[in-house]
Formats: structure tokens, C-alpha cells, sequence
């Protein structure tokens, strides 16, 4: 059997939720996954661009991880330990230490959430209203945080919202970086939070994506962000970046925002915080602000082993040294060169994005449909987003070698120029 | 190393938030588990009756699942499979449907949430919000949903309510059964909800566990839910089961209310429902009310491959026939004849609790924490629970054996004779 | 012109709003308004049994309240004052002070509201959130306060509720004295509030009618709200009476709650509390909660001077002494004797209520509405109340003489029997 | 007695709540009004300048309706009607109908609401909640719409929002004309409406005064008007017009949006409605909109019918034809023209407002404060608006004579030039 949508008699069709979305774009039983590439049961092969969304920055089944996670298995280590104290959690929590914090001078401490980045951003937001006795939060247009309602009344997506069939509350909405136009969306905040009969409560926090994956690849300038770091604290507000879909290599470096002298409070973290895929969630905090008391926030899974040592061996193995990040500098730039190739080839259409975060605006979320359909066909799996899904994003592994990310970039350009290349345009 | 907790210098003391909570009752280093067995660093044997809050119903590290989980890993098995078609997920659909769905006629589907009970909560009210277009939901006393904001809503305990710092909504609160005195809480709900002017806006839903884990081991009678379910049915509610902590056989069957003649049009899982404690959550949701479009609830970790490994062999193991449900009820009879022989030497203690999931109520958590620390000294991992934390709670694995269960009764006999027994009580 | 609903060419039916209600039932032009009678276009009497739903207690245009008011009009007298100080404010709150508050031992301060029932609710739950830095209020089964958005939560009617169209907020139900069968309803209250785990979050306030006027005229007996005030002080909510209706005499002395040995930190008055139905609201708060800053709470007619010219005199014309309260009670015993006459013709029927403001429970809404209609028809103003409109609600002027009550009494008994009497029950 | 404020020995000071805020500018006790003066207890006159805040625009004790309401006192007209036909209702719909909607082609109807502002404002929120479906209400910077809860969401002021205690819903705040530097705002709202993830809920209303009176006597131009009208109608929103202080004449003509091409939904009235300073509030909704079913939104004093007497004579004494518009016209020519050279002797100071509803902001709230305080010494009511209390405000009664205002701008030019006059600073 190789499709699920196209087969009613398959279980999926039978059992499974209305609520299933990807398995429709790629209709394929998936039997294994390796680096970059999944295979099919019927053997066919396909170039992952999409990387579990940024939860696979070290592509499928890392041997070295395998290889952990075999071995602790073997030895019938604690798979699920609630917070108890296990080796793999402390592992984890002094290379996270010794490789990630410690260099940064980031005296935070970790917060093991439930296993989702919805469960961290409600952690996180949660934390941000104990510590300043404030409920409102700025959040920004085009932002994702998740489905949970807390998270939810954070994220900007109307069809996510609305799925909450409630009014979302406690959040106020600001233009992101370059969302409206010449406006100078860090000063229309600045503004607003001066003025006390502007209406806006005065916030807990600022929650803020440095590029927004789901919202269309919008980056924002490391000058903006300093800018609403110092809104934020000139104002009381605790800083949270969400770097779920950021963190971990994906826009160059191991936190998207490194280098950039931004001081977040607080940060949350999950998809490829695991290396493995594997569910595993965290909040940064910095100890002033790590308020909550035994349990305040708890959840069965915050104490997922597996991810745990996965996450050890992926700390140790990619960021002990610059190695990966130059690595990933490399294939940025490919990808960066690549695909302003290709968009140079559609009228309007332009490349978004930061590092290995970047993608193809088409200005159509049909045709940027049409395309993935056909990258599909062709043995490559690539998704879309943004607010009209405009954007054909490639979230590739972060460890994907030259020559496949090449021939993903071949099929890509392939399509792109079938669905929306200049002569097509031309041509109608 | 042995303790977290007393030792100031570990990473934990330095780098874990003060949410962390378990580890400070079991200040330990796990390093192994093995059924119902955990060993620490110093090679010191607990026994478990905690199992991961009932996540750990089959116990720790099952063979079985081990080896099946093993060899996935070692064919390098889609690990993080977002919502797309896996083996993985086919096979676990299929015993799914085969062994618990068809037998008890129940076509509900399956939708796979984030993998925190929390997260299919979460899901479950927005469901039920969305089907009916209505927002209010009843809940109950002593009820704990999860502390996600819209989970956290519907959770009775006023300390985890607390952790929002804003007010929690969309939830009317009605008394337990049994939790109001004399009072007919059943009958309450009807005649409230029967008032145009009771002030209780329509309720989307009614959410209630069969028997209330957190909240003290209360159960509801049979009846007592029937008539629930009814009233739900009569306003234009849905109905939804949460069975994350009773379900998965706790309570002597998969389903906590098996055999009830109780329609849900909601069921929660999660906890044991992976089967080796690895993060999974389900909300099976009757086809009328499978409302959400592709994606409307989202969630990045849904497709925990390795999850659906382990679930796919617990439940070929445990519930292909009534084996395991016998001796399910063997245990819990043991357990049963044991703790009210407990309580009967401790003035106004009782037995509370169905099935597997039993404990001792002392009437005063202090008492019940002395309990619990000498349990642990003398090798035995047990938690309280209830809204004065005043309930000995015993959540073995059900795959305990008599005898370690039996030592496990032991330790706990001892603890409860030492710190609440007649005598002590008369001396005082 | 005599009726204006029937009449499509009327300016109302043209121009007025279809939220107009009482003009629906009671169809005429009325002219001219004296005591306990209204005169129509054509110069047919009516008795008025609705009295302004209880905000002309003194009858319309008590000549000696008219009086002051003319002359004050005369000798052009501040009309309109915002809260700057007046003579006539002065006047007031010199009467108010020595006969009401002084003799009863009541420190309370008085804020002038906006001159709405609901404005003083609105002000009564800020002050009481305020003052106890909480959200949550207990409001009962039943209650009406108003209709705008914070009172609108606390109202119990779903028909009024429904009017919002969005979830109304911070405020728990709980099932008013008598409302749900053989339930102990105070009992109830002190159970869910001693239970940590109760869902409820700490009150900041109890917000309670002593006679639900609106909501079918339930009375609380001394005993259950001596019982919900000691709940809520122990509890450090606030208790809030909301004496809109039941006060200024309704039920037999000023405050409805009179000799009942209650405390109350705050009182809400509106409706008769101006004497000549002007537009007059106030909220009396004990000195310990008058925590509001200047204009914190505003409103531009809350120095509605008119009004406090007449609230004056009617506070020195009725209770400088005795008298009228030994009046009230005389007709008071009117009403309830022919009442129970009345009700004792009907199956199922029964009076209910307290001092002047009582009414005979008919168990159909439509028989009530029917017999409203052929009451108009005879010349008798009177409307209905109850979560189904089935109680016939006598709110006759209290001083109304004994003559004219007997008179609309006579309607109201024919049109009983005609309706619902017991020979019409058995011809069916 | 002449001060309440300072004289610790009043009624005031013993028994009216802390509250309480214009009687502390101006301590005086008012005994007599006529036109644009006010006289004391001990005979000293003051000008007015407040106006109750533009609810007396007609000044005090206008003799016509002096006349007309004592004569309905006189003949036993209904007070206090309920929503019940009167002549005074009546004579004011005709009234209204003729000389305000039919000349303006409105087809609008006249929803009497609670006679407060506030009251009309709830009741436009419910209104377009109803019509459209939708919970969100876009509201703008520095607007002020009342206290209640439903109103206060909408209400920009955070002293005024604090006062709520609890978290204010349903409403988005944009910045209102020319609040936020350079930014194009009806651009802004434009795209962030356009986005569907712009995280701002569909909105079922925008909320708008044309003049902001509270905020500072900010003025929307008619172009800014009509884009945020065809917005709102470009997103399926309603348009409210919140005329409540800037209506009945204030800014030149009766609707302050008249000849600027606006259609608005819904407009809400108070204030200066009854032109006696009466209490009285009206929403004008369109016929489509008209969706309350009857007492779906009440409140008792809805018939205040003195208040209509003395409504229907303003509109037929001034609004009959074009005479009182030009008279406003001469006098905002002449205060527009004083005010600004008063303002050229300030270094920063501008005019700001339109029509008669002008002010000078000086930039700093304590010096306007100081102006107020010495203008009340020198007999002239005056107070100040603006986030930072900053702008005096001059809000003269429309009737006022030339003389008269030319005295009272004498006044405070010379408090001016005290307080903040261009030597005075030099000197400093």
C-alpha cells in the first residue's frame, strides 16, 4: 500500500481524525528514514526538505543517537521518569550547561515542560504573569506558539484560532517586524506602551519569534529585536523568545538570536531540542524569574529519557565546536544562492528567511500548492506557509550533505518554473 | 552521587527550575528500572507504586516492547513522523480498532494530539466547543484536566489554578459525586441545568473522570455516571470521559468505564496508552464530532513513532483476551484486602479508589507525607494525592507480581502503623 | 391614539427599537400618573400593580416630592452636577445619614454611581475585586442585577445573558436558598468553599438578593443569609446585598435585610431610592472598602440633583418614623391574605414573596401571561417574573390605600379563576 | 459653608465615597445655575466652562424646558415610564424624526437604554455582537467610552481600566488619528484587517468618536473617518459612532460626523441628549441591526420622561433650522481664535479639538492642573483631558453669550500666561 488519502479503505481513511493535514500532501507510507531521505514501502525514495518542521535538524536516525538511545534501551535505563533524577537528565543538563549556556553567560536554569512547545509557551507565558503580577502579553502578527489556548491566544493564524471556538484572551496583538508596511513596528510599540490611555494593559511579557516559521519566513533585524528587548524591560516585561522553530542550528547558530546582544528572560525550546525527534520541550528562565513552585506546572511526560539521552549526544556531537555551525553557514549560502535563482525567475516572487530557514515567497498560496504537489511527484517533500501559505519554506536537515540538498534544489526549481516561471506567466 | 536534593552542588540544585517536584520527595539517582522495579545509583532497589503517575501501567521497560522498540530503532524506523502514514501508526490503529474499539462497537476515531494528556484535553473541549457552538463546559470538583490554560480551566485544584495568574474560563464547577455531603450531586446538575435561570450557560460538554486520580481516589458509581451522560445527553452536551490516568486498565479494564452502558462522545488517553511510558495522547471522538479540518489542532509531536511501537505491543500483549484483566483483578483484590486491613488499624482512615488505583485516605497530608518519606527510606516509591494531599496513593504497575506487591504492602503497612496507627494515636 | 403597538403608524413602531417590551403588553398612551393609578390617552384608569418594577414605592407624583421638586425647578437650582456639591446632595445625604444609616449603627459611605441598578452593581463588584485583589464572585441561581457586561455575569437569566454574545466572565454559580429541592444550599456553599480543591477560586465577593424579584420572588430566609454572610466572611469575600428592588421598603423596612442581624459591606440601591422614579443609583460601602481613587468609577449623571431632591423628602416624609412601615405592613397582610385566598382556587398554586412584594406562583408561564393580559383588559397593570414568567408579581405602590388594592386585587382574582381556576382545570 | 473638601467636618467628607472627584477641584457648594453660570452658597458666580462634561450644552435651566417640564410636573405626567407610550416619549421620537434623522436620510431607530452613556455603549457592544456573530471590538488609543465592564474594554484609560480589577476582553486596540507619529493608522488597521494571521479576531464592530473628549481632545479628520468606516464595512464590522460627548451640537452640528459622508451602524447618545442635564441615552441603530428581542437589553429608568420633555424642546428650540448652528459657528470662531494666541504664548502649546470642543495642551499636567486651580479661584470652572491630564479644556455651554466667554477666556489667559507663559519660562 503506498497512499493513505487516495485509499478509503485504509485504516487511516477509517480511523483516523478529520483533523490529520500532512499525511493529504504526502499520501505515502513512510518505512524508513535516514539523514535526509525518507523511503516508502514500495521502496520509492524522497528528499526531506520539510524535517519533521524543524523538529529534525539532524536529520533522521543520527547514528550516533541511535546508537545511545540502543544502548540505554539495552540496559533498561528509566524511559519515563516524571522529574526524577535519572543520568540521561543529567547528562543532558550539564552538557546543555557546559556547551550552551555556560559560553553564553546565560545563568538561566531549565525547565523540563510537557513534551510539546505549546506546553512551553504556556509554561512560559505563565511564568511571565506570576513573576510581574501582570496578565497581558504582546505578541505579534504572523506569530505561531501553538494550539493550547493559552499558546493559542499568542498565535495570530485566524484557522488555528478559530479552532478554539472561544474568544483567546490576555494577548495583544502588535505588527511584527515589517508587517505594515513603512511602519516602524518597534516605535508603534514604543509608542503605545508610553501612552498610559493607550489601552493596552501594561504587559507581562513580549513574546516574540525571531523568524517567524509558520507566519511566512519573516526575519526580523537583530536591531529590531534589541529595540523590543528594550521596550519590554523599559516597561517591566519579561522577554520571551520562542525559538522552538529557530533554535538549534536552524537559522546558523544554536539559538537563532546568539550574537545578537538580545537578553531574553525567558526562551522556549522543543522540536529539535531532542536531535532525535523525539518529544521534548524546555523553558529557559533566568532564576530571578523561576517562580514557580514544586509541580505549579507539571505534566506526565516532562521527564522523557529517551529524548534526554538523544539530546545529550546531539549537544555533544554538533556543538562542542564551530564545526556545525560553519557547516551550516555552507549550505545556507547554497541555499540562499540557490533559491534567489530560482525566485529571480518568477515575476514578484522573492526568498525569505534567515540561515537554513529560507524559503520561496510566491505571492499565491495556490501556486506555491501547485508546487509542492509537484516536488511531491518528483521525490521531494516540501511544504508551504505563511498567512496565505505564499511560501514554499525548505526546512532541510541542517546536516544534509551538498549534492542532496542540490537535487532537492533541481526538483524544486523544476517545479517552481512549471507552476510559476516567467515564461508560464508570459504565456497566459 | 545519590540526592538531588540535599546535595546543593548538582547540576539539578544549580540548573533545574524550582518546578521540578518528585525529585525532591525521591532524592535519588535512578539508573535502572525493570517492571516494577527501580535501582538507583548505589544500587539500592525501590519498588514502584507510583509508575510514573499510572503512566507506567505494564511497567517499566517491558521485553517485549523493548525488543520491538529496539528493532524499529534499528532499522532505522521513522522516528518523528509529524501525522504521515508509518507502519508504525498502522499497526497501532489496527489493534486499536481490532482489540478495543470493534469488541465494545464503539466507532469512534482517533486523533492523535500533542502527546501530553494535557494537549488531548485541549483538544477534546475545543471539539466539543466547535460541534455544539457553545463555549461552557462542565467540570468537576477535585477534577485535574492538566494545567495547560483551557485544560487548566476545567482543573479543580486551586493551586495549580493558581500557576495561570489570570482567570481561568469558559468552565462551570459542580460537585463530584459524593463530594457535596448528602447532596444528590447528579440531581444538582439536572436541576441546574434544567433552569433557564440557573445561570449556567449551555454547556458544550460535560468532563468527567470515572474516578478522580488527583483529586483523591473519589469514584463515581456506575449509575451515578449513567445518569451524567444522561443529563449531558438531554442538554446537547457532549460527553467526554478523561481516562489519561484510569484508563489503560487501571482500573480493571481498558476502558475505565467499560461495562457502565455509558456512550462517550469523547474519550482522553494518554499516560500508559504508549505502553513503555514514552509520550503519546489520543482523543477518540465519536464521527458525527470529528469537526476538526486538516491541521485545525496541530502539534508538532503527534506522530511519535516510537510511541506507536510500544502501543501497538501492549496492546497485543495485554489485551488480545481477558488474561490480563484477571489478573488485573487479582492484584486488585490483594491490594484491596491489604489497604482496608491498613486503614482499619488507623481511627476514621479509609480504602478509596477501583480496580488498581487505590490508596489509603489518612484525613491529614501531613500525616500522609510522613507516610510516604518512610516508605521511601525503606525502599518503596509512593505518592499522595486528594485536595489536602491526604490520600496514600498505591498506582503499582499491573503487572506487579503478588509478591513484590506484597512487600511494597509491607514497607507501606509499617509507615502508616509508625505515623498513623491506633496505638500512636491513643498514646498521644 | 390609544395603543401604540397595534397601531403599525405610530412613531413607535416606526422609530422605536424592538428591545421595547412593556409597551408590548400594556398597549396604551399614558397621560397622566397619580399614586397608585395611570390614565391613558382616552382617560381610562388603570391601577398599577408594576409600580415601575418597584421604583415608585411612594406612587407616582407624591405631591409633596413634586412640590419640592418645582420649587427647586423654579428657583433654578443646579439640575446636573457631575459630583460637585449641591444643597440638595447635602440635604440628602443629611437625611440619608440620620435616619437610615445613623439608627441602624451603619458606618457605610455612600457613592453616587451612574443612576442605573446595573451601574451600582458595576461599581459594587469593582470595589469588592479591588479591594480583596480577586476576580471570582459567587452570584446565585436565579439573581438579577442588570444587563450590563460585569452585572450581566452575575444575572442568572439566559435569555438576558444571551444578549451579550460573548462568555461572561469572573463570576461562580451557586443554587440560591430553596432552588434546588431538598439541597442545603448554604451547606453547599461552605462545602465547595472549604475544599481547596473545589474548582471555585476565593471569592472576592457574594453577590445576593434577600427577594429575587425578577427571578420568581424566592425568599431567603434570615437564617441561610445570616449563614452565606458568615461563609463569606470566613472566606474574606466580601458580601454584597443587592437591595435594588427588594429595599426602600419593598418587603417591609428600608433595607430588605432589616433586623435580620446581617452585615453588609456593601448595598446596591437604585429604583425607589429617588422616591419620584428619577434616575438615582447608589452603592453603600463600608469605610474599610471605599477604595476607589477619584472618578476611578465615573459616570457624568451621577449628580442627578433632581433626584436627590425628592430622595430627600421622601426619606423625611416616610421614614422619620414608624408609621409608614406599620402601614406597609398592614397592606402587606392585604395582599398576602387575598393572595393565598387567590392561589387556594388553583391547583398548584402558591404565594410567594415577602412583605409588599409578593406574588402567586401559577406554574405556567402562558397561564401567567394570560392572566396579565385580561388584567390590563379590567384596568389592572401587572406583569409576571420567574425563570419561566410564571409567577404574577404584585408590586403595587406601598402606599397604595386599602380601597384601591382591594380593587386590583378583585381583577386579579377574576382573572385568575378565569384562567387557572380549579373548575376551568376540571372542565378540561 | 462654602467648601466640602476642605472643611473635614461635612457630610461630604464623612459620608461620601473617596470617589467622589470634581467637588475636590471645585470645593464650592453650587446653589444656583443659569445658562453659563453657576453661583455658590455665599453668592460668588463662576463661569462654566465644564458644562457637565458637554452634557449641558444647552446651558442650565434653559427656561423653555424649565417651563415645559414643570408644566408636565404640574399636570401628573408620567416620570418614570418604564419603556410604556408616553406624550413625552412621543413628542420627542416625532421630534427627533423631523428635524434629526428624516433631513439626514437615517432610517436609523431610537433604542432607549439606560439613561447613561455607558449604558448605550453596552447596549451598541451587544447589538453588533448580535448582528454579526463575532466577539471582537476594535477600539482606539485614548478613547473613552465608560466605566462598566462591557464599556471599559473599550475605554483606553488605564487608570479607568485598573479600576476594573480584572482583565478586560473583546476588544483590540488600534491607535486613533494621528496618535502614533507618522503612521498612516486607517492603513494600519487596513493591514492588519487584510491578514488572516494577523492574530486580530474578525471584528464585529469598530468604535469611534470623532473628537476624542477624555483623550484629549484628538480630532479625526473626515477622511480618516470615512476610511475607518469603509474598513469596517470592507470587513463586515459595524460602525459605532460614540456621539456621546461630542454629539447634540458640541462640534458645530447636531452629529458631530454630519456632512462628512459617514454611515455610521449604530450611534450612541447621553449627555447633552435630554439638554436639561437630565439623564438619558439613546443608541441609533440601523433597522438591520435592530436585533434585541424585547427587554433583551433593559434597565429600569429607560422612560425617564422629564428628560424627554426637556429633550424635545431642545430639538425644536435649537435644531429647527440653522440658526443655533451659526451661532456655534461665531462662537467657536471666537474661542478657536483667543485659544490660539493663547497658545502662541506657550512655548509648545497648540490648540487642539473642533467646533466648541477646544482646548489648549500644554504639555504637562501639572501646569494645567495649576491653570484649572487658579482659573476656579478667579470664577472660572475648567478642567483639564488628555493621557497626561495635559489639555484644558474648554467645553462652554453652546448657548453661551459673547461677553460671557469672552470673560471666561480672559480668566484663563491670564492663568495661562501665570502658569506657563513664554517669560515665565525664560525666567525660570
Amino acid at each position: 500500500m503506498n497512499t493513505g488519502e487516495t485509499d478509503e479503505h485504509t485504516i487511516f481513511a477509517r480511523r483516523e481524525s478529520n483533523a490529520r493535514s500532512y499525511c493529504r500532501s504526502f499520501p505515502a507510507m513512510f518505512v524508513q528514514a535516514l539523514g535526509a531521505t525518507l523511503t516508502d514501502g514500495e521502496g520509492r525514495r524522497y528528499i526531506d526538505f520539510l524535517a519533521g518542521c524543524s523538529s529534525l535538524n539532524y536529520g533522521h536516525n543520527d547514528p550516533d543517537m541511535k546508537r545511545a538511545l540502543g544502548e540505554h534501551l539495552a540496559s533498561d535505563g528509566v524511559a519515563m521518569g516524571l522529574d526524577l533524577h535519572t543520568p540521561a537528565k543529567e547528562a543532558f543538563l550539564e552538557s546543555f550547561e557546559r556547551l550552551i549556556l555556560s559560553p553564553r553567560g546565560m545563568d538561566h536554569r531549565v525547565m523540563f515542560t510537557g513534551p510539546t512547545g505549546a506546553n512551553a509557551v504556556e509554561a512560559a507565558l505563565k511564568i511571565a504573569r506570576k513573576a510581574t503580577g501582570r496578565t497581558n502579553v504582546i505578541a505579534f502578527t504572523n506569530g505561531f506558539h501553538g494550539v493550547t489556548a493559552g499558546a493559542l491566544a499568542a498565535t495570530a493564524n485566524g484557522y488555528h484560532r478559530g479552532g478554539a471556538s472561544v474568544p483567546l484572551s490576555h494577548v495583544t496583538r502588535m505588527p511584527y517586524a515589517g508587517s505594515a508596511g513603512s511602519v516602524d513596528t518597534a516605535d508603534l510599540l514604543a509608542t503605545m506602551l508610553a501612552n498610559p490611555s493607550s489601552g493596552i494593559d501594561r504587559p507581562a511579557a513580549v513574546l516574540v519569534e525571531t523568524v517567524q516559521g509558520e507566519g511566512g519566513l519573516n526575519v526580523a533585524s537583530a536591531e529590531w529585536l534589541r529595540r523590543i528587548a528594550g521596550i519590554a524591560r523599559d516597561h517591566g516585561a519579561l522577554l520571551i523568545i520562542d525559538d522552538i522553530q529557530a533554535g538549534c542550528g536552524r537559522t546558523g547558530s544554536f539559538f537563532s538570536f546568539d550574537g545578537m546582544g538580545i537578553d531574553a528572560d525567558l526562551v522556549t525550546m522543543a522540536k529539535s531540542l531532542s536531535g532525535f525527534g523525539l518529544p521534548m520541550a524546555v523553558v529557559l528562565v533566568k532564576p530571578a524569574y523561576d517562580v514557580f513552585g514544586p509541580a505549579e506546572h507539571n505534566g506526565t511526560f516532562r521527564g522523557n529519557n529517551h529524548a534526554f539521552v538523544t539530546a545529550g549526544v546531539a549537544l555533544e556531537k554538533f556543538w562542542a565546536n564551530g564545526a556545525f555551525k560553519e557547516r551550516i553557514a555552507e549550505r545556507a549560502e547554497q541555499l540562499r544562492g540557490r533559491l534567489s535563482a530560482i525566485a529571480a525567475q518568477v515575476p514578484g516572487a522573492s526568498v525569505k528567511g534567515r540561515g537554513m530557514m529560507l524559503g520561496v515567497d510566491l505571492g499565491s498560496g495556490d501556486v506555491a500548492a501547485d508546487i509542492c504537489a509537484t516536488c511531491f511527484e518528483k521525490g521531494l517533500v516540501i511544504e508551504t506557509s505563511g498567512a496565505f501559505d505564499e511560501v514554499v519554506k525548505v526546512l532541510a536537515p541542517l546536516t544534509i550533505d551538498a549534492e542532496t540538498c542540490g537535487r532537492g534544489l533541481d526538483i524544486l526549481e523544476a517545479a517552481v518554473i512549471e507552476h510559476a516561471g516567467a515564461n508560464r506567466q508570459a504565456a497566459e
